[in-house]
């Protein structure tokens, strides 16, 4: 198919590598250029403009947060460049606020608008691992679904209406905020106590917690390391603070995540917004006084 | 070697079979006598008395909470039973400075006090797969690591103090209980926008949070279904208590398990102290009136 | 002096009536024109729209909202309609971001801007009894120091930024959150006890919180009674929404409002948005499920 | 009347002195003897233990904690040495958990036990000025109420369960702690913006808050200076766990007490143990990064 692709950080790179491996047309498109080189020397088309990308029949996106999309998509003019019956992959962890507009816009402009957040970090995405969380209608979804199969390992639907998607792709990093916080609270607590943190949490995350989020995660609060951050902590107080936006819209009280806000803005506040987000556990160590 | 057991509930009962397994003489004494009796049929020795079953070498107790250890060692007479150069392992959840208190108590009359609560639930006991959290002298803990070995797959060390390893275990099953309620709020979230909230849940611990206590809890909480209880509710607000008496004494603030505190009440409130402790996610959805 | 008064809802018609009594002449509008009747009796003159209010001297505005002022004052064209050195004075209790955007763009326009957010209810409000939150340059503000002595029985200045008077408003509307969760809160834990939940409002208030918000609200809490409401839940919930943005921008951990804001949220999933939101303080009893 | 008292610290020693100028009795004890010497040149005889002082028809005691009161009452045989018929009045700030103990224990005795904690600091005792939180039986109480009459201003009665006069006492001081957490946050909040927290409190507290917990404490907040300790923050830590315990207890959620605990731990955890329990304030712009 020929596939518009914009937005190209460690995840869009990725990502839009694995559609021209898998033998489509890909014209990309970068606010800094320099990022569409390594997809120009494996053939993609480089456009001149985000709204020369757009002119494709799908067009993927992915773009930092919702100042970004608004800024390319809707102020730069891509929706307008949009044809009738394109299909518009937003990528991006955007409001469900947003989302909804764009879902609107699109619609009225005859364009599909279809939502697929992911879960997995570049190296996931460089191995087309990539879980997609989707939301759309069926029928565009269908459409694309072989470019989904190109890029990662299991779509997963969420409803027809795309910002549920960007709802669930808001729960699962509000889930993993949660769990830094976690053993951020109890490394903390046992420390109280002469128990080395590193020790629990090595045991904590070959035991019970012996998924992903710990293990990764977790050695990272036992080495107390946070740079160079992999995804960084002002980007997840972002994701929370998103959550709680969905939150207010639907009456949904969410303690944990008030605390989580607090706590990232408390990391903020002494220096740790360019740490990793696992940075987070340092707050419960430094309120202790250690 | 000869061995008292005192508690016989599912887990107690599970690991003294394991010892009898392993060809131990094992004593056992259990509050309700009827108790006792699968452990008969497997060859124990029924001791009429809990002071009775403490006159061994090595004297194992698995009771339900500071209450009971305290009525059942201190003023039962337990403590007073135990022989010069005897080694009590202490397998209960109980309280830092209940197990400081034991500690100085056992020392003061020449015996060895050993904490050694323990991850996994009865089936994991019946597999002899538990994983030990031990704690105190390494002299009395390497004479009774065959023990260990024959009830559990590992055993973690965690100081010299015994109650090093019960802050531990307060600290592991704080995070079990975040778990449970980060899936309870992030349901609620995602069915504020008519996502199927087990739906969510099957994704999420099938991706990055692909660990026990997600897929199994997490199977619980996209059910709705509480009883018949694994773990009852209240000795889950009993331990995040317990937690929090902790953090107090090592004057660490634990946000997140005062939320989970103010939470469980919230549940009891409502009628569900009896409950599985999965049950804390069903307070995100009240509250959000759902 | 002319002025022009947009916004005639129960404070802002007592005030604009204030300013009439005090010998100006007042131009006022209101979306729905019925309430500009009682000024019209008054001797104020009627305007047609808000862009014709607008070309007085000075203009003041009483809106909802956020979404009101910028659907008014922006969209509108009031902005637009402001004669070079006019004075804006912006009442209501608004965004700190708002603010700061509104305060930009009069100045661009070579129109002064002030903020003037007050405390006082409708009846302070009508004794010309309301304190006045004023930020802003000084100059325009002395200008207008005698209108405020006309609706006011006192002027506070905060900055000479505009949106430093609208941070103060929202920390003292937050105050009084925080004041009413704190006597439904205490008021359960009594009521736990078999004491009168009244019995203790009365007492307290009368004697180490004997001042207005506590013995106002506190008679509400008491009487459990929160309907018709004097301030709607739904327009607290809003002001503590608006401190939490602002202390977000200020990387200001603020534990206490991030409860406030979850427990609003509960209580708008139980339908008491249109409650008083000293309807707050049943957020406790009803989660001590009583 | 012929009344021991035990007890002379700051409260006690005014209290004390008010009950002799009344013409009464009085027979004094404290720890250290150094305190009963004003007391003696007063008028009042000093006891040579705690059990002699229990001997009168009415015993006052007043002691810093749940600790005091049962080392002192309970294992120092005060109790025991209460003739039948005696009343003892607890002014105590204790557990509800121990004041029910105690009214069972000296009901067992043929003894009343009367809980009557006070409001108000040295100052107002000294005036006599106290406002007295009542529990117990009617008969006792209204005997000696002339004796609170002497003491106090006013006389408030919670109930015939002495515990439910502590219950009031903890909601009482809960919503101090509250009211100047309150203020730490607001004042943090506008300083993010350049406001005084110093002249936004002054204004709060002289408008709308214009009571003297809002008066004093925020005086104290806005001049950041928390030494001398009037009430030393370890105090105000003990007192919101006494009411987090009653709480849980009556299966209530406070989630404004557990903020306010974890945040005097941060308090403790930073060496504030000793200042004013106002210093509670300083923990919301140390958080901020100020």
């Amino acid at each position: 198919m020929d596939i518009g692709f914009i937005g190209l950080g460690g995840m869009g790179t990725a990502i839009a590598l694995n559609l021209l491996r898998a033998g489509h047309n890909v014209t990309v498109w970068n606010r800094s250029a320099a990022a569409a080189e390594p997809l120009a020397a494996a053939g993609a088309t480089v456009a001149g403009s985000a709204v020369q990308a757009a002119g494709q029949e799908i067009l993927f996106s992915m773009l930092a947060d919702d100042h970004a999309v608004r800024g390319v998509i809707l102020e730069g003019g891509v929706l307008d460049a949009l044809s009738p019956g394109a299909i518009h992959v937003n990528m991006a962890t955007i409001s469900v606020a947003l989302a909804r507009d764009l879902a609107g816009r699109h619609a009225k402009r005859g364009a599909h608008y279809v939502a697929a957040p992911v879960l997995g970090r570049p190296d996931a995405a460089a191995a087309a691992k990539l879980n997609i969380l989707a939301g759309g209608a069926p029928e565009p979804i269908g459409r694309i679904q072989t470019l989904f199969d190109a890029i990662g390992q299991k779509t997963f639907r969420f409803g027809e209406k795309p910002e549920q998607a960007n709802a669930v792709k808001l729960g699962a990093n509000f889930m993993i905020a949660a769990a830094i916080e976690a053993m951020g609270e109890a490394a903390t607590l046992v420390e109280g106590f002469d128990v080395s943190g590193a020790a629990f949490l090595e045991m904590i995350s070959s035991t019970i917690f012996a998924c992903r989020v710990y293990t990764g995660y977790g050695e990272q609060v036992a080495k107390k390391q946070y740079e160079p951050a992999g995804f960084k902590l002002r980007l997840g107080l972002k994701d929370v603070r998103l959550a709680l936006e969905a939150a207010d819209e639907a009456a949904t009280p969410m303690p944990f995540a008030s605390v989580l806000k607090d706590n990232f803005l408390d990391a903020v506040a002494h220096g740790a917004g360019n740490h990793d987000w696992a940075g987070l556990a340092a707050v419960a160590a430094r309120r202790a006084g250690r």
